[in-house]
């Protein structure tokens, strides 16, 4: 990726079309709209900007809210871990270990144990649960925290999307039986359908990943997967089944009513805010920038008061009243006399404003303003007193129209396969291959590599919504079919 | 202190008074009202519980709103910066390199340089303004962030009070001249009294530190002292005029009217939001327990139905009723049915909760309630009909009744010595001494070495408001007085 936030294109539009070379057309938005800064000078590692900054917080609320409707509390961690806490579940260890970065030293003093920046809070919060769970009437017990995880990618990163330091809500709930801990399971993914889906316009689907691909420490790992334009999927939400995993190690017990002490079976749910802003910037923008659900817009209108000579007075008089007017907003008036009109248009529709509202002498005279939305550019003649009511209009239905307007769906995007000849030719065309596996567990992982490595694509598991397709064989290994998988590249 | 948040001593109250053990009674507060955990693994790191992680939740937000409503914006900066960074400025090097945790192992691979987890940003965040600020047009330029910072202290840790990773904003600002920076950090002062005076109902008195006790790297630190009923002071929000000692360092240069480059005088205020909720709980809570202003509360009003035999169910709805009727409040109904009213209560009150509405079958047959607020006890028998607007009244004054309310102030604790035998017994007598000091520059630090060690207490400077009071000599030398400095001890 370009690490040039270069001071001399700023102002300038994106100049790739987003069909065309995604990848870079991304690199310019993130860069042009000033959402982040990528010449922080560690590896990975990019500073978010105002704009980000506010519209991730936005998201975080949202998402707060949802979790603390449905029973979730929160709780604040500390961000270490002892190294010896950390290697209590064995896979977890295998799993995150090449990815922890390590605090060795206080000042010039080595400290007697290491401690891990937290990739994820399981290993810091379940010895807690085991001091804070005694009966089953502490249960069900559900907590969440908002917080930042550090892991050391290999993989090449990008802004959002992928960081060495992410912002994410991590939920971890303990139930008294299987039965109630795969319940959750549920849950999370309808709280993910809820919250991407409605108040981000981002569409998913869950799948349940093979044996090989599930969290480190699962029994099962459910995640969302969102189809970019560019043919790949990208990992959004994911909801953990541990089951009694970690409860042994941790001591996550409780009494039951029978008088028995018994093993918690735990999940937890962690929704990377910062990752999924980085998919809903993908998703929305166009050819001409940002595009933000009008909720998540850090600036929701811009005035651009049209100024001819000996009028200034009068137009900007009239800006102020319409900011005024529409106090329930996030409005600004953009008065700079040294920049023209053309260029404050192109620099708020990059920047990611859903409405604009044009106000000039002509316009004061036939008593209107002219707004103009986002999405599609649409432009509205508005008579002065209609205007509060076709604002309201507007940011009603904004939110929506981006929703309808997605240029692409899984379902338009899933094609059948039987052999790998075929899926490697799907995939090739950009498109998701949908066709019959020996199974997901763990001994299916031949067939997989097989996959990776002919295809150039990831299984990414079986969907958890009904299944309507079936195959009679396993495309790699010809035994018979279990499950019907999905096929993509990925990010 | 102690480290037990043993189970045991759950649902008891506090078993010493505030008056005679504040140190015991704070570390009993913490713990059985359920606001941090001290069993963490980690020495200085603490859990913080879901009632204090709202009650910070909403500190940020309230302070947030304010920088903002004065023009900064917010950012998030990463948490690790690297070793070079942190080098260029000399005496913040000096100032925090003792307390630095330093990352160095990524994963089993040692890192190519290592990185300091911050312990404050300047050295991140100015090297990104270097970027960011090229003209005098870009000036003012105002930013902060919400995040945690982190530093190996050598002093005893208290929960919230003093911690190894604590939560703060940090905003950080350019100007084009040192005077627009000196009336930022003015700025910064009366935010902070607006900020902690009213909403928190902290009152606190700035002062400009002496030379020898300024930030790492500060021309001047105004600091927010907070006087405890131990008779101690507790640091909080500073400011420090930085001036051009970072940008010479860091870059921070801007192209002025006159076509010239030149260097950018900065401030940064650093509201250390999890010690100020130290300092709230501390102030404010009782020997019943935690007393909250009711806009921070986590939940404001509990309602106990009184629950005789064959008269549930009437009582149930009624109270249903009552929360549905305060939708617009945090409030839950206490319906347990195997815990005793009176142990209710208890709990309620050592948790906090601003107003209990207690509801009987004797009160609806009178068509009434009874409303007990936290901070007197005091007992309101309410009919049904005038209920909304007698908790509308109660909520609205509880914050102002408990600025009232607070038993110590600043004014009434100060007394004026000449001799350093003096001082020592105002010290003792658990208050805070007026005196003259030759100066508060770096050659008056042998003086203030002196009253440290015959007087136990510290220089804590001059006051920033008007100060009338003026003496002739210095304390300690006998030199003529150029300041008027208060001495106190201090957490």
């Amino acid at each position: 990726m370009a690490k040039s936030n270069s001071n001399e294109d700023k102002g300038k539009g994106i100049t790739v079309k987003k069909s065309e070379d995604f990848s870079e057309w991304y690199s310019q938005l993130v860069q042009k709209a000033e959402l982040a800064d990528l010449r922080y000078n560690v590896k990975g590692f990019v500073v978010y900007m105002p704009s980000a900054t506010i519209t991730i917080r936005k998201m975080f609320n949202i998402l707060e809210n949802v979790l603390e409707r449905k029973g979730h509390l929160p709780l604040t961690m500390p961000s270490v871990i002892p190294k010896s806490n950390f290697d209590i579940e064995a896979s977890h260890v295998d799993g995150f270990s090449p990815e922890v970065f390590w605090v060795t030293h206080a000042g010039n003093k080595k400290l007697e144990e290491k401690l891990a920046l937290r990739p994820t809070s399981e290993t810091a919060l379940y010895q807690m649960y085991s001091y804070w769970i005694r009966s089953y009437k502490d249960l069900p017990f559900k907590r969440y925290q908002n917080c930042q995880v550090w892991r050391a990618e290999g993989k090449a990163t990008r802004p959002f999307f992928r960081a060495r330091e992410f912002h994410w809500i991590e939920a971890h709930n303990v139930f008294r039986t299987m039965k109630e801990a795969e319940a959750q399971t549920v849950e999370d993914m309808e709280t993910t359908y809820e919250v991407l889906g409605d108040n981000f316009a981002i569409p998913t689907i869950f799948f349940e990943r093979p044996q090989w691909d599930k969290f480190p420490g699962a029994i099962k790992t459910f995640a969302a997967d969102a189809l970019m334009e560019s043919g790949k999927v990208l990992q959004l939400p994911s909801t953990h089944l541990l089951g009694t995993n970690f409860s042994e190690g941790f001591n996550v017990k409780f009494t039951d009513e029978d008088g028995e002490e018994k093993l918690g079976y735990i999940t937890c749910y962690g929704p990377a805010i910062s990752r999924i802003y980085g998919a809903m910037i993908a998703l929305h923008g166009d050819d001409k920038g940002l595009v933000l659900p009008f909720e998540l817009a850090p600036l929701q209108i811009i005035i651009t008061p049209i100024i001819f000579k000996n009028k200034e007075k009068e137009v900007l008089e009239k800006a102020k009243e319409i900011k005024k007017l529409l106090k329930d907003y996030s409005v600004k008036i953009d008065d700079r006399n040294d920049v023209r009109n053309g260029e404050k248009y192109a620099e708020w529709e990059l920047k990611g404003v859903p409405l604009r509202i044009e106000i000039g002498p002509k316009d004061i005279e036939k008593d209107q303003v002219v707004i103009v939305e986002r999405i599609k550019g649409q432009k509205f003649f508005v008579p002065f007193k209609d205007l509060k009511n076709k604002v309201k209009e507007l940011a009603d239905n904004f939110t929506n129209t981006l929703k309808k307007l997605h240029h692409v769906k899984f379902e338009d995007n899933i094609e059948d396969a039987t052999t790998i000849k075929e899926a490697k030719k799907i995939i090739k065309s950009g498109k998701i291959v949908r066709c019959g596996f020996c199974s997901i567990d763990k001994d299916a992982e031949k067939c997989a590599g097989t996959i990776e490595k002919e295809v150039e694509a990831f299984v990414r598991g079986s969907k958890v919504d009904k299944e309507t397709k079936k195959f009679d064989k396993c495309i790699v290994c010809g035994k018979p079919a279990t499950r019907t998988v999905y096929i993509a590249k990925s990010y």
